[in-house]
């Protein structure tokens, strides 16, 4: 009873689609029955638990430790910090009953009784409840820093949501860190970027351009935003990750003051970074082709697929005993492999099933294979396939898991170069955000009115000003003012 | 500027204090600002991250594999199970609204104009909303099983509220498994609590009771629920863990059919099964004593402290010098590691310090240790010392820990056993739980009437009826009706 094989829309008829069929026929999200929140599917969720726990370690290697913060927030606590109300308002889940109870006619409702006296928000981030929290943590400059992570579930009440990349609900995991002194805190802010950037390109083979948000893109509450922005396939922009400096704006407005070193009281200057489960859109949309996902073998739950191509039971046992072999020298150098020994579906089945879901390197072996002792090896990355002696399998798979991470992250940052052009006109601005898309560098004279009037006019917005942006006299594309530097700008999810 | 030493509330004095006070002072948890949501401190988090890598390596190791479904539930959900609405109806935090607004008098209002259409409940439990996404992964006998499992928040707004122990909003994972027969399903469901019990007995040196719920006791649409149930110091019971046996209700609920070997559709039969962040209050519980928490090693976030002893700075390097080789060498064997280099406390309030963290080993250094080649060695479980060579020290420490784990688990076996009491009269029942407490073993008729007028009257409720019970005549000690086997009553949290 072989499944009937799961054909995706292609790229080029329609992105979108393509994306869409592509999360849910390789099994990792699907919708749920509540509007805009997603089921993550177990496939899928392997994959974050693998993000997870590398973004973990780094956060615990630069010195943080994990806390858990309520999921409910009082109303009263948002409008405390004026531009994170404003940021949030409009967006937000509210508890307002905490019972039901039976209706004759109705079944169940909700018992009118029990309404709350003040209404709880769900998180759509925690800055508010850590900084009241903080606020009983810190009495002296011994009690800082404090580099607090939470990984936790959050709520936005999105209007247009789509799987991973926008959705009602989503998983993240947010940073909360306090400090004595401004310095230290942009410090901070500046190496959790750094850590997200290392992850996209280490982990995810994703590579990004690091930058500061311009202020009207900033967080609602920062002082400065700092973003890794990356390129998706069709010439559009994800900001994939955020790390903000928030002055002292949150300890204001939860008045949390410290005893510096020469005795005086000062309010505590902060940090807040996250990421969430829109790194798994990223991760799709960065890689991924006609044929399904591609996987960088450092994140793929399967690295190694192992499939017999058999006639009758009998060799397929015999495939299978040497399957086993193999698969234990494998997982000796911590490899993680399958045994595709399925006996009710044709290989060329199960061929397509993994390449749609982006298993990095399939193995097949048959009866000749058997006698010659040699495997057919391929790659998802290049869909190329070549015949190895079995002997030293183990290490040649390895080193070839090793070179599919660096091909696909090559490959990712020469698409990226390739997309990324100078215009010095708004002409030529428009042309290429038509005609090719991709990140534009152009002069930007640093207002928000030509920043919005670009929006309104093409779409684009200005996605980071490069920390690598060097100094160069030039003319905003649009005012024709004057520009110290470029910025980029492009169309983004 | 040393703070000041810690004080407990004394057991003696007060369970319940003692108990808060620990929670807080050792800094495990803290209450938010939101009504029965509690804050867990990073230290108090980093021991439920030890548990939570134990129990998934088990879950893993056993065929699970975790995903995620949404935070929210459609209120029509909760209706279509009756058993499962009447459970929780009462204790649900209901969503109304989508959107606040600003307001000039009261600054930010819950915006009537977006009120849901259909309110949505703060998941108290998962089982509505995953049967009804399982009906769309389930068509035939060869979806089947389905073996998930997923860490997640849950609410269940409880009046009266307790650190870890009943807290409004929990960390928990709820396992819930698809299977095509009843035997299968029942298999899973014994299976789950016996995971759960190796655990609280391998990681948490926590002994406990497997048993049968009463009907009365089952949860909320369930046909049979297993428990573990484990002693706490003052003789109260603490169920740790459950395992249900769902038979066909959800299924039938949610509609998921599967056409069988047969070809004939079916009913799917279901298990859920979770233990929560309520774990942290047993593991606090169970061990610890007046001196602070006493920690089993093997879900220590530090299992070694290393404290100098010293006069002026230069000592103090020696000291730390000599600490970074033998921490180098502990840590090569997986033992974690701290070294208190703090300059601005004495070592007495240091060794209070780490005694209130229950962490199991302290060794202490000073001038003449270092010159004999010497270390002095603190167990917290029996707060004994000894000087030991350091030669070899990190065999020893480890040979220390594992033996440390078993006195910790054999001190609550024997605890356990000395507080459980057969008895077989109501009078000697009424005594030995007022006098005594712990588990009581007596006969009881089986009947829901008994059982609730037991507990009307003393508070006592069946805990169990456990798995190892043999067959054996008697009555019930208040009705004098016939009986087959004993169960264990006791009071409980």
């Amino acid at each position: 009873m072989a499944k009937e094989l799961k054909q995706l829309t292609s790229r080029e008829e329609s992105y979108s689609q393509w994306y869409n069929d592509l999360v849910v026929k390789a099994g990792l999200a699907e919708q749920s029955a509540v509007r805009g929140c997603m089921v993550i599917k177990p496939y899928g969720y392997a994959i974050w638990e693998k993000m997870q726990a590398a973004l973990d370690k780094m956060f615990k290697d630069t010195g943080h430790v994990n806390a858990y913060f309520p999921l409910f927030i009082p109303k009263s606590f948002f409008a405390r910090e004026a531009d994170h109300v404003d940021g949030f308002a409009k967006e937000c889940a509210v508890v307002t009953h905490y019972r039901m109870k039976s209706d004759p006619e109705q079944g169940v409702v909700v018992d009118p009784d029990a309404r709350l006296e003040e209404e709880l928000i769900v998180r759509p981030t925690s800055e508010t409840i850590i900084w009241n929290t903080y606020k009983n943590w810190i009495q002296s400059y011994r009690d800082l820093p404090i580099l607090c992570n939470q990984w936790a579930n959050v709520v936005r009440w999105e209007m247009r949501t789509r799987l991973f990349l926008r959705t009602a609900e989503f998983l993240w995991q947010e940073g909360h860190t306090a400090h004595e002194t401004s310095e230290e805190a942009q410090e901070e802010a500046m190496k959790m970027i750094g850590v997200y950037k290392e992850f996209a390109q280490q982990w995810m083979c994703m590579p990004v351009v690091v930058g500061h948000k311009s202020p009207n893109e900033r967080f609602a509450g920062a002082l400065d935003t700092l973003t890794i922005e990356a390129l998706m396939q069709d010439g559009k922009a994800l900001q994939s990750g955020t790390s903000h400096f928030l002055g002292q704006n949150f300890a204001k407005a939860f008045d949390v003051q410290f005893a510096n070193r020469e005795g005086k009281l000062e309010y505590v200057w902060a940090t807040s970074w996250g990421v969430s489960t829109r790194l798994m859109g990223a991760l799709i949309m960065a890689h991924s082709d006609n044929n399904g996902l591609v996987l960088p073998p450092k994140l793929a739950p399967i690295q190694v697929v192992l499939v017999p191509i058999f006639k009758g039971e009998e060799q397929l046992a015999q495939l299978v005993e040497k399957f086993d072999i193999i698969a234990d020298k494998l997982r000796a150098k911590g490899i993680s492999v399958k045994i595709d020994d399925r006996d009710n579906m044709r290989p060329g089945f199960k061929f397509s099933e993994w390449e749609l879901k982006g298993v990095p390197v399939r193995m097949a072996m048959g009866g000749r294979d058997l006698e010659a002792g040699t495997i057919e090896v391929a790659r998802r990355d290049t869909l190329t396939k070549e015949s190895v002696s079995i002997d030293g399998i183990d290490t040649y798979v390895e080193n070839l898991l090793n070179e599919i991470q660096e091909n696909i992250y090559t490959k990712a940052l020469n698409f990226r170069e390739e997309m990324t052009t100078e215009v010095n006109s708004y002409d030529e601005f428009k042309k290429v955000l038509e005609e090719k898309g991709g990140f534009i560098s152009a002069h930007w004279d640093g207002s928000t009115e030509v920043e919005e009037q670009v929006k309104a006019e093409t779409k684009a917005t200005i996605r980071c000003i490069p920390l690598d942006a060097k100094e160069e006299e030039g003319v905003c594309i649009f005012s024709g003012k004057p520009s110290k530097r470029r910025v980029l700008f492009a169309k983004s999810y």
